[in-house]
């Protein structure tokens, strides 16, 4: 059993600290053709995964990720005690589809493209807690379903600024347990609200800033770390223009990351040939590069202790057209090296 | 410290039970007419809240519920570690735009109508675990703001079949914790999503028994108990169609709970003067009636052990234009006097 201790103000410290045992990815074609291409579990030739909408792509990413993550597991589903999931559709219909025909109880979660460190954090709390051998964490975007959901139909056309992010089409699952595996979950920093009064739906990455900034600040404030504690600190969804922010506004308050920081966004495309603007962005870009591109490294010890703060606007289209903000959050999940 | 038993399949027994120590109801003028109207912390005059919109109104009751809660538990909102939060509209902005001013970690959450079960299910394991002295769920529901996500502007003066149920306008806040209080979450049953094909989304009690059906059943066998161990087993808002479904479907299985069985959509509105067809329903619904009549029962002792059932259909207009089911998910809580 886990006795756990709550650090200073936000943050939680396992002290039997889970491990995430297995991982998934599975991307679009887009995503397969970017620099982390050989690394992703499956590439889809096509965006529509042999579905007929884009809402069902969506879900066929996700059962396709999730089955590969129990399998690369040596589990069978029944072994899955929950599953915490989410997708950035209205109503999670990418989740509640994507998993209709799992026998896994299910936590649904919304946190905007934060919800991939939500859903690792409460696999984490569940094992740690001992309340299961085995938890999973999924999530799930698609750049056809989330240009929908958001903005224009993609028919339009329509014009994207240099500050727009790319939606990845691509969905990460994880296999959370209290065994196994050289990664560990040993700690986590559940993120709150903030909200700077941004209403740019173009810009992204100056509403999640903010928060990130935040969440960061206090993850170095209750565990009593400088940012070189951490080999790196890597951010979801931020791109090119809110990484800028994020590092001036960690300077303000006494803390240079810009030796650690590294954004998910930033890494799944090349800026130069995709013509993807200021970067990835979604559910699963923060998803995918974490199972592809960060746990290996881990898993190696190439990396001994890695922040890993997956970001989300909390953006509507109805709060939009009703004139509100874009308030950003952003939860933190420390990994280690075991 | 809690050490958690982990029943069966499905369920959790915590061994240190968590506490309910507060709760707080926030309704609409409809809602303050109906039965348990006098039993509301807070009955607004107008469904607008003072507000300019139905999605800010709706955001408004929760800020008034949580703050009632937090109030009546003689805390300070400092000290609450984190919030559980949902509700029914796309990307949760109720609960975003409800909670954007204040400093509580959140953890979105989407389980449609199911939401207050998963909330308070994710809060007790929070704090059973040892991660928070003090942790929070909150849910809620407007009228208008449903309708105009789900079905038809209001404007239209869209007929509605005697199966549809009334989306209640109203917001539960809990307050959990280790420590105090007369009511204890001895247990959770996180339900699995349950489809039987379903698409008609004025009928949402027969989307959700099914669902209902599983997670009560896993519950009785999880835990190895009869109807009867229970004083009542109380559905969020089956209403009178799904109700009936229900009952079949359980005795189907080999359990009667006819004798037992309540449903929160069936007590908040009175059938025959409210024009509310098969009942209430919503986030909300669940959610208030457990503050308003359901605890305050526990707490005296006049019943000593609830299974307390929120259940939820997972629909949204984009699935039910693309002709999809509507699967339905339940959450259940055991609650006992203390």
């Amino acid at each position: 059993m886990a006795v756990n201790q709550m650090t200073g103000k936000q943050s939680i410290e396992f002290q039997d600290a889970p491990y995430i045992i297995s991982s998934a990815s599975v991307v679009g074609p887009k995503e397969g053709e970017g620099p982390l291409g050989e690394w992703f579990d499956l590439v889809s030739p096509q965006a529509e995964f042999g579905e007929k909408t884009w809402e069902e792509a969506e879900s066929t990413m996700q059962k396709e990720a999730l089955q590969t993550a129990i399998g690369k597991a040596k589990l069978m589903e029944i072994q899955i005690r929950c599953l915490f999931g989410g997708d950035l559709l209205a109503q999670s219909i990418a989740t509640s589809f994507g998993n209709g025909e799992s026998n896994i109880p299910l936590f649904g979660l919304y946190g905007a493209c934060s919800t991939c460190g939500e859903s690792l954090a409460l696999a984490a709390m569940t094992v740690a807690g001992g309340y299961a051998d085995y938890a999973a964490a999924l999530t799930s975007s698609h750049f056809a379903s989330a240009e929908k959901e958001f903005r224009f139909p993609l028919g339009y056309g329509n014009q994207r600024p240099l500050s727009a992010s790319w939606t990845v089409t691509g969905s990460g699952a994880f296999i959370l347990s209290d065994r196994g595996g050289h990664v560990r979950v040993s700690g986590v920093t559940p993120g709150k609200i903030v909200d700077m009064g941004i209403k740019d739906n173009m810009n992204m990455g100056a509403c999640m800033a903010p928060a990130a900034c935040d969440t960061i600040y206090q993850n170095l404030m209750d565990f009593n770390r400088q940012p070189q504690d951490y080999d790196r600190i890597i951010t979801g969804d931020l791109g090119a223009v809110g990484q800028r922010i994020l590092i001036d506004l960690l300077k303000e308050k006494g803390f240079d990351i810009s030796e650690q920081h590294m954004d998910c966004g930033i890494e799944i495309y090349d800026a130069d040939s995709q013509d993807t603007h200021a970067g990835g962005s979604g559910c699963g870009c923060a998803a995918v590069v974490l199972a592809a591109m960060i746990l290996p490294r881990l898993r190696k010890g190439s990396w001994k202790r890695v922040l890993f703060v997956p970001t989300g606007a909390l953006l509507s289209k109805v709060s939009f057209n009703e004139g509100r903000t874009i308030p950003g959050i952003a939860h933190a999940v420390v990994l280690e090296h075991a």
